[in-house]
């Protein structure tokens, strides 16, 4: 069958929704500021959606030294991938206070996070090696394993006997083939809001011989004392291979880095094919996360105030009986019982009655007859911003429970 | 075995010569603003390394254009993928505009080049399918073909019997699958200059039943009566299903897109992991790439400088007799015959006596014995330039006849 005809049938499972949902549920457009009130649709909503955990994205001093370097620079300097033409004194002193800020010895910028770790991965395994990973990875990850030609090992998130089960078989195989092991897992996983549990797996290393990778996305920048992240939170720092972190989350930014020892980032430096064959962070996004880090590093009020968010919002809904499953981080997720018709007109009413728009999130990423709302605390988020959208959230769910949402079809009938 | 072990003892085909090549050879710092001459080490080089084709990295419209957008809207806007919550209008005009461009229905953005025809490749096909691919293809498109469950043909470059036998045998294959053919392609190959045969490819259409793509990375900007690329060059535009390029070239800024017909483009929008689950490209990029498209457009002497440089240079080497392959684009390879001694020390005497500063590929890329030299023209070099270059080449030629560079050992012992 011909590849256009097969998928002008089958849209995918995000696609086959696209003639209601596109502009709306999809591909929504939040206009004005980076901030909590922001425009959609010619109405200001209440937003917690964006991962802009520190407020870092409309900070007066990231918006000025953005600005600044963009046009000290432009946005195409340096051309070319870092290895053949497109390293500066700036990348380096990035990776320089990155490697610091993580307390490893050396760093790795990288052009992308998505391809970054898929690279990652890729360039740290060969067909001998065995990886062992959580089955609730990002699916940076899980392109990157889908690269691996040796035998890939899944354990059910967060179950560390199973883990132990996993690497016990892949102790043995690699004892045949005389290959390594990778373990790989997330420091705050996106959509649950629970940690990976590092300490756990760390622990391991006692027994099994095994390195590990930990894809900090989430945990960057709000978790740990200093904002180094999960590992930082959970005392194994020192214990955790390499961690790897986008900036596309608490940076408010893209480009991503890993860190580890100089003896594995220099490997990296040498053979990640989406770095080697592919152009350099662009000097404006450089300049601009040397100051977000520097920002991290000397303005823990940031953290601070998204804490004191997050603590407000996630103890509010839970005494008003909601079920946030088992967040351990600003991750918020509000889980109900309903249909997907019910997940829409709902979040229609949220958006168009109370004004306030979160993400929604349904099967198949959630079991059927869940949904879930995902909210993300941030740093200029206020309390009153939490008062409104807990009170929002107590007459939602008190149509649902009336099932008057099940009576609306599509989400004009609701409005 | 330790995967720490292993790459401690393996560094890789580029890793294993960092001792001597890091900072000159690989990760070379080239400083000042982008231009013929920059500064390389303190001294000033005439540099023909940066893909900066049509000379926009430092064009004073596209400088400003950068600094303005960058001031208005910091490089953290919009926050979230396109899907979620990063989606805006400039974003959507981009796609427009360069769905225009291309005399394609619809066109999608992307937010990196790399992980953007990766996912295409990958969400385009099933396990039923099956891959034909030219064997000198780019990383990023090796790297989308190996995610493919499927099988996969390769042919040797541009070699269209071969490919013809590869249709055969995948036409047999998914007669019995039920899936369908992808052929994929470049429009300009980037080490050898030359074109794929899209001519050729195109006329296979009649006897097999396939879609085509074409990554034209190095094509867009450079090649085609309107600087549409190679299908535009070589007439057959309507005939290429889904035509990509990166931005990172023609366009001297990061972002990519595809364009095709309304149905695969909407399919690709829902479907493609890099994109669904990554940032939108963000905003000082978007406005960026608008005003590049713009030039593009409006300023058809970018394109004719730099054909004038190309013919300039091309012409000028062949007729000191420099071999430079079979290239039909800007792309320069100057082909040599050596050691990977020889091109170390020559291309140490190029940059320290001669001033001139070029990329250099050895083996593994190219066959053994063979040393290629990659000069990249760009509209801003001058015909004073490439004289200086053609001078510089011939000396260094001559050294290299008497086998004057075999005898150093080291770059420190030339000069």
């Amino acid at each position: 069958m011909d590849i256009f005809d097969r998928i002008s049938a089958n849209r995918g499972p995000l696609g086959s929704h696209s003639h209601y949902a596109h502009g709306y549920f999809a591909f929504p457009k939040l206009e004005g500021e980076i901030k909590p009130r922001m425009m959609f649709r010619g109405k200001e909503v209440l937003t917690w959606s964006l991962n802009n955990y520190l407020g870092l994205a409309n900070h007066p001093e990231v918006r000025r030294i953005d600005g600044e370097a963009a046009a000290a620079w432009g946005m195409g300097y340096p051309m070319g991938a870092r290895i053949m033409s497109g390293n500066t004194s700036y990348h380096e002193q990035l990776e320089s206070e990155l490697a610091d800020f993580m307390s490893k010895p050396d760093a790795l910028l990288l052009n992308f996070g998505y391809q970054g770790i898929l690279s990652t991965i890729d360039s740290l395994v060969t067909r001998h090696d065995a990886i062992v990973y959580d089955a609730e990875s990002h699916a940076c990850i899980i392109d990157g394993v889908r690269l691996h030609q040796g035998k890939r090992f899944v354990y059910p998130h967060n179950d560390i006997a199973n883990l132990e089960k996993q690497l016990q078989r892949a102790t043995r195989l690699t004892q045949e083939t005389g290959g390594g092991i990778l373990v790989i897992t997330e420091g705050v996983f996106g959509m649950s809001g629970n940690m990976g549990k590092l300490r756990e797996i760390v622990a391991l290393k006692e027994k099994y011989s095994f390195r590990f990778l930990v894809d900090d996305a989430h945990g960057f920048g709000t978790m740990g004392a200093t904002g180094a992240g999960t590992a930082e939170e959970l005392g194994v720092i020192d214990s955790v291979d390499i961690i790897f972190s986008t900036f596309a989350k608490s940076m408010a930014s893209i480009g991503a880095f890993v860190a580890g020892n100089e003896s594995v980032i220099e490997y990296l430096r040498y053979n990640m094919r989406s770095q080697i064959f592919a152009k350099s962070l662009p000097m404006p996004l450089v300049i601009g996360a040397l100051k977000r880090l520097e920002l991290l590093r000397t303005q823990p009020e940031l953290k601070e105030n998204l804490w004191n968010v997050v603590h407000a919002l996630q103890s509010g809904l839970r005494e008003k009986g909601f079920n946030l499953g088992t967040t351990e981080s600003p991750v918020t997720p509000v889980l109900l019982a309903g249909e997907i018709s019910d997940a829409t007109a709902l979040t229609f009413d949220l958006r168009e009655n109370h004004g306030i728009f979160c993400s929604i999130v349904v099967y198949p990423v959630v079991p059927k007859g869940v949904i879930m709302l995902r909210l993300i605390p941030t740093a200029t988020h206020t309390l009153a911003d939490v008062q409104e959208t807990i009170v929002a959230f107590e007459a939602m769910a008190a149509k649902l429970d009336k099932g008057l949402y099940s009576k609306a079809m599509t989400p004009a009938q609701i409005a």
